[in-house]
């Protein structure tokens, strides 16, 4: 099954849609947050007239299982450049996403200024890299479904620094778009889990992308990291290169600390 | 008038609350955006039983103008640690400000792992920083409304750099909470002001802020810069420090780049 299989909409009612989270999407035996955005975002998306994404934000209420869900959309407007949609995925009576989105025709402004003061992560190739193929447990299930090449110096998840770089693109080389975009900007390990701390899980509170342009076809370069963890959060900021060397998505979440 | 009197809202229906444009908090005519989200995060906090901001997010639809407001508020989920509630801002019949936050107690997790990889901006201390003053026109009115003193290699609008660094205070030394802070990531001038580039201005589409304590009282450490000018877009990222040189808040803004 497809990416674009799996996180299908299909109509249901005026600004209502049903979807399926299908199994092998966790991680643990809760759907991984990404993907449950980019069913949220494809039910907001198609509201509003089926613009990609340029700017989304979804917060995580409760954990996603396996199952048919429900997403309530509503247009809070639909302008000439981008139409603001929100839209809640539910299980039932229980809402498992809040999603709030701008979309946007593919490009805005192609011929507007360009500067940028950043570089894309410098990384061996993908077959330098480190594949992380699933099992039962860890790496769980949903590293199944796209295709991850860690840095070696990252892939030992022991690296001291709370960051993870690596390549990403979907199974069975499926072109990606501003919905896998969003995919990608949730598909890494925590960025804690290389920082040689106490901590096992971090919940995803928020998760917010800017998407930049549609990718070229090949692995996409990603930089995941954290700088502040305090006050009982951490961010993780992610940066998503094309093979053209083109920022494509930037992202960034809030995820709570455990108590410890 | 204070900021807090300046963004009060008053309950009108459940769910519903009705707030006032106050006049001179605009940039040339409409109402700052971190004002407005201010004011429907407040109605937002209420709607979910008068907690802190823990992260917000602001979509911008249209321009505000002084005048009486409505919010229309819906509370996603109320939980234990946070409690998550969307909220549109309208101008009669239409929506100016969509909002979707979380919302917690001022401390989650007091005693959780810090780990910092950044330090407060280096800055001049306030008093030999440059004070914006409002005139009618530029610096906008706006700028009467708080306190900010900018670096003096940032206050000639000619740097080179997409960057402000500078001091904020709300006027009259009024103490500052995560409304305050939602306040301060939206009220320096827009990053390319510096960055010697043709552009007059980047309307905002989206904020997205992540309170991470109460300040200390006094001045606020702000640093805000530009790292994508690109794809018709460009993110602004923000840092806010306390006195104690602890990070309080952080933010990040998409806004759109004109056709040149």
């Amino acid at each position: 099954m497809s990416f674009a299989e799996a996180t299908a909409v299909t109509p249901d009612g005026p600004g209502r849609y049903r979807a399926e989270i299908h199994e092998g999407w966790d991680i643990v035996g809760n759907a991984n947050g990404g993907y449950m955005a980019v069913i949220a975002a494809r039910a907001a998306s198609e509201a509003g007239g089926g613009r990609q994404p340029a700017t989304v934000t979804a917060h995580f209420l409760a954990p996603g299982r396996p199952g048919s869900v429900s997403i309530e959309t509503h247009v809070e407007k639909a302008g000439r450049r981008f139409t603001t949609v929100r839209a809640t995925l539910a299980d039932g009576a229980r809402p498992l996403v809040s999603l709030l989105g701008g979309f946007a025709d593919d490009s805005v402004a192609v011929d507007s200024v360009e500067r940028i003061e950043a570089e894309p992560p410098p990384m061996p190739p993908p077959q330098d890299c480190v594949p992380i193929e699933p099992t039962e447990t860890f790496p769980p299930p949903f590293m199944g479904k796209v295709e991850l090449r860690l840095h070696p110096e990252d892939a030992t998840f022991d690296a001291g620094v709370p960051r993870f770089r690596g390549w990403f693109r979907l199974r069975a080389e499926e072109p990606i778009d501003g919905f896998g975009l969003l995919q990608a900007v949730d598909a890494f390990p925590p960025t804690v889990y290389n920082a040689q701390l106490p901590i096992a899980w971090t919940p995803t509170l928020e998760l917010t992308a800017h998407i930049r342009g549609r990718p070229e076809p090949g692995w996409l370069r990603c930089l995941f990291a954290t700088r502040f963890i305090s006050g009982g959060y951490l961010e993780a900021d992610g940066e998503v290169w094309d093979g053209s060397s083109r920022l494509v998505a930037q992202s960034r979440q809030l995820a709570l600390l455990p108590d410890v």
